[in-house]
């Protein structure tokens, strides 16, 4: 228990810190029904802790009224206000929701310390843990959109590494031989339950880019004038992008004839060097298309990933914040810089069984309409992702740390 | 010039203190398009006196990009940002905006100490005192809106005078003759362009009633189905009332049995003495048609209120900010407590002629598709409100603190 | 009777024939929720009689299911079917619509014949006729509408009078001294209840167009950017064109540099000449702001056409069903050729009382959110309209056949 | 080439013959935006065979603006009217469209008697001949929606067989050992792009329902108020099912506390023995949640279904129009009587390609946001489905002729 003690210490401190570069007002502003303010995510999180794991000990709670406030989506445990609505709650205060993270952490803190939890509520608790990192990454993506799409466009912190990388690398690529190959998460260490039960997959011979696609590649799409072809499109994404007057990726914008991007330091030049970000799904098969290629299938991302090594990437803990430029000859940045769409559609695995009670909410409803990412970005937090790791966004959805890698079939590009 | 500047300090000065018992994240939040964060309300009367006044004096800005965030709705200035959007700033922070009306304030005293404004400018800076008092009763209504509609509904202040005032006054008339008489602002005080030129108009014999529709009538009104009688309503007010879901006035729930209300001091208990308020225009006609009357027209509503003694009413100034119950047998409330809709279309006067330059978008501009409401409510600052003086908002208005009170023609009722 | 009954063949044969050019689908056609298809127009005036006379007689019905089906906005009368899905209703067909009008009318002409009527009832078969014709310049309305916005923008009727009329005449003024007037309906011939009763009212010394404004005038305001400036416009009104991306008025397309328009008799090049029509009374009040003008109030439209002749104008009859150039250097085309706004919200007359019954809802309910226009136009059948006729529109609407008269106060302009 | 002739013949005669019951009105009429009207498809099948055959040859077309009004969705071929304004083109009128359908057929019959066609049209008309039968199937389903839709629900035709067929079957299972397995269109027969090429997938044990999901579950559904518990659905499913206010599948309701539902033989009870209909993916999933299943995916159909007889289903030819009762205790109705959801997303086969040119956009630029459906319908041609067939529709779509098989993993029953 004390290891998960500290790890638990560990991770909430991180949480409050990810904040302190924010004012009050940044704190409760949603610029978007899709995000959520700081001070939700934090108070979200503890209600996590309170609702799922104190609970279990029949333990009161801090404000009854905060699971109408701060429950996400669990139909189970009752009504919740409109997501779309998180913004408009000045009250509680930001004091008043740090008053209730250190009531919930020392509440936490106390039952880890006299051991007072059996092991579904231990387990329960690792889930909070790795809950509370998915919505730092949240956190990140949220402020950028908010402090983004304002008219002053704020840095979120002007001290974050923004040295350049060197040269661009040529897009090669590896080849892979495929066949009756297993995916997904085994019994042993903790995984999500939509990355069980380990299955087998057929796999065709395939070719995965050695890097994702940079900013030099969406520069030439642009100039090709791919946001104007629909015959590189997906119907349904020909028809967001036209709606939503999509040009170029999100957070670009043209000035003077060059094209600058906001991100997290400030609105700076666009490196062509640099990894892609905030490409939708839609965007991201519009320029596979162009490029004669395709996305991988996450059965394929998985099987090119397993045996890479994990923690290498640029993740958060890295205090960039954003992309670096691919460098070396490998196949590189799978993990961390940009979350990588794949052509696979969010489904249950076969043999797919939901977690038990209100925590059975956690990921499988949202198995329709939504795309698997795979492999983790800058804004996530070191450690938090695997080879088998399943994220998932709506295919128009621009605001998360989104790219693309290319695949495609052996023979065929 | 002194004279100016001290009711310049008073005025200002106010607009602060109204801010007091808000969070950095109340200043922020916007609740609705219609509505305008406290925030906001306090940057853009600040740049309208550095915008139309110290701009005269050739002086430059605080902030050249405020002109962009604080403009509200002058085209001839310039772009601004979308209204909608104003709640999405979270910059500039609340310490910013202060620091902008610091220095603004110190460079009006400046130019006033030192008689530096010609006549124009001194009048624009008159007009800049009206206009602010009129964002402090903004101010406090979008307040009210921002608070009562979210969940946790805080009180703005809980130490607003909430005494009960006695029995409800039976509803009485007086009767007018009516015949060819005049309306509108002379020239010799201050007034808003729409209120002049001051014009002959028939008016036919009438009656008024005493008091405005008090709580009761409109619990008699719910109680005889009232909302659901298509044969009461405007043909828009219905569609209006069906499809925003309207049961009873806003700020109203029904629970165990009983009526509710949010008022800026809270939730407490519906008060059938006092005097109703958040009726929209459609609202207050059908309310008017159930009772066998009509509304008043605003020449009506004008010649019956002239002689009449304005500072008497119950204004923001008193703190109670809600209605009182009428009292007294006479045409009582007729200024402060709720702004009482027309029956007449905002229009302008025959020979109507708007400011010069960019304040011409003052009035002119809105003349369509609203109704006029006379005689201030209780968070007007006293002394802001005259006889002439035409509020108005589009008929499906609710947030206001709107009442109605009845006419009719004479020997009809 | 006979006199009534002469009358009720002609006016329900005239129906008949201006479908006549149509084909079956063109009948049933719904090009937006304003408009109804020509069908729908031929069986709800059917309707009229057979609920508001036939019934007074307690006469059955021709198909119960009918009153749901063709009520217009009666909700005293009962349910009926979403005004925006008229178009959905392929039943009855246009033979079942036809037997039923020749049911109803055989019905009328026998209790006419007979002279089973009480004078109520006859009053109500007066004014079914005058509805009747209301619909009539519905269905030519709505008709253009629905073939004007389709791809092969057919004609109405390829026969129709489309020769030139001579050059422009210069806009000139009349003037006017008003006074305390009076204006409205008296009570010996037949009028609407919006008309009475006949009321004082001031006018203050003004001026009017000789002629409405030409296409001439509307070509110049477009080629002054009117449509960019937002400083010509109500704030509604440019918000409006924005959205709806007005350029021009309503069926004005541009190719090869040239204007066109498309009118019931086809496509054809704008002619300057042509008094202007399609125009909202967002752009009306937008021209005539440009024109250095304004658009007259209906009291002083209705002064300056009292004793004017009314049967002169160019009205349905005529067979152009567009409006003329306008002739002569006299106060021309009042009547007949554009309906014309003014500057007056449609608002009760002093005094004003429904009809008794479910026909209280026949003008009363509508009583917000619209303008008044006076004069009738080019789609009115001769001898409906009178002097003191108020027809009424949102201020946005443009596809009745609505155009602009200036006027300005006098010494104004 | 006279085999095909043959077959053009049958085809297109087949198409004219299924509109014989309509009024002219009911061609016209487009009651959702997803819907066309019947003459809409009448007109598009035939510039199919104009745009994509005889032009090959160089052959003019009958009126150049058709390719505007009867594009479906070729952006290669060129701009094309709104999907949503099919249903106000009242003109070209219907004989003009059956002109239209005579002047191609004619000169389709020359070309191929003459044998005039290279081997790459002769295919493409094959493919014209198999589109036209998808686009007789939507004929039957956007009619039964826009007569179903409408206040007199009019029967599209009165004498289509509606014997009962007996008792309900219990829902029995049948088990299939998976396994590596082969799915997908060989090259030898027709199939269409997306059904190719054939692959080797996974299989793990599974068991697949006998029959259908039938009414008498539904019910039980209903009954547990199924509709209202967000536990048994996708996240998507259950706000859309609250949007829509879907209460039972679409074209049932409720009166006198009787199901009843409309189909094309007009309004009748819901029969319990009666296969299921006119569900969406989003109830077809919860359904299966309530029975403790789930639902195939497309392999585990494909698998199931192969070596099954297509033939004997209950297709459109067999002039029922509507399901049958399940009969027999054998895998029964896998072909015909509805089509079923499959829990597969809508994706390419791995090494997917897409026909050469504008024909390249018939199905894969619609892989994203559908899930797949197999095994036709009785509104589906005999003869035109194959094992390997897929059909795909929205989740939330219900106007098809869609039903639920269950499917659940071996031993978890």
């Amino acid at each position: 228990m004390l290891d998960l003690l500290s790890r638990y210490k560990t991770v909430r401190t991180r949480s409050v810190s990810l904040c302190v570069p924010l004012t009050p007002e940044d704190h409760a502003v949603q610029s978007m029904p899709d995000a959520s303010p700081a001070k939700w995510h934090l108070a979200h999180t503890t209600w996590f802790f309170e609702a799922f794991v104190l609970s279990t000990l029949g333990q009161g709670v801090f404000d009854e009224r905060f699971a109408y406030l701060f429950n996400s989506y669990y139909d189970a445990v009752g009504p919740r206000v409109d997501r779309a609505r998180r913004g408009m709650m000045s009250r509680p205060s930001l004091p008043e929701v740090h008053a209730y993270r250190a009531n919930v952490d020392e509440r936490i803190a106390h039952v880890l310390v006299e051991d007072l939890l059996d092991p579904v509520a231990q387990n329960i608790a690792e889930l909070g843990l790795h809950h509370e990192q998915q919505h730092q990454e949240l956190l990140l993506t949220d402020i950028k959109h908010a402090l983004g799409s304002q008219p002053l466009q704020p840095a979120y912190r002007s001290d974050l590494d923004r040295s350049a990388l060197g040269e661009i690398v040529p897009l090669g690529w590896v080849g892979f031989d495929g066949g009756l190959v297993e995916i997904g998460a085994g019994d042993r260490s903790f995984a999500f339950d939509n990355e069980r039960p380990r299955h087998r997959v057929v796999i065709e011979p395939f070719v995965l880019a050695r890097r994702p696609v940079s900013n030099a590649e969406v520069l030439a799409f642009i100039g090709d004038r791919g946001y104007d072809d629909p015959r590189l499109w997906l119907s349904d994404g020909f028809a967001t992008a036209k709606r939503e007057g999509w040009r170029a990726p999100l957070y670009w914008g043209r000035e003077d004839g060059r094209w600058l991007h906001y991100d997290l330091a400030g609105v700076r030049e666009v490196d062509p060097a640099e990894t892609a970000c905030h490409l939708s799904y839609f965007e991201a098969d519009a320029i596979a298309r162009w490029a004669g290629a395709r996305l991988p299938t996450e059965a394929e991302w998985e099987h090119a990933a397993t045996e890479r090594r994990v923690r290498e990437g640029n993740w958060a803990d890295d205090e960039r914040l954003h992309p670096r430029a691919a460098t070396g000859d490998h196949l590189c940045q799978l993990f961390g810089d940009v979350w990588e769409w794949t052509g696979s559609a969010y489904a249950p695995y076969p043999g797919f069984r939901t977690l038990p009670g209100a925590l059975g909410e956690y990921n499988g409803k949202f198995m329709s309409g939504q795309m698997v990412l795979r492999g983790g970005s800058c804004l996530t937090p070191r450690g938090h992702v695997r080879a088998s790791y399943r994220n998932f966004f709506a295919p128009g959805a621009r605001w998360q740390m989104t790219g693309v890698r290319l695949a495609n079939d052996r023979g065929a590009s």
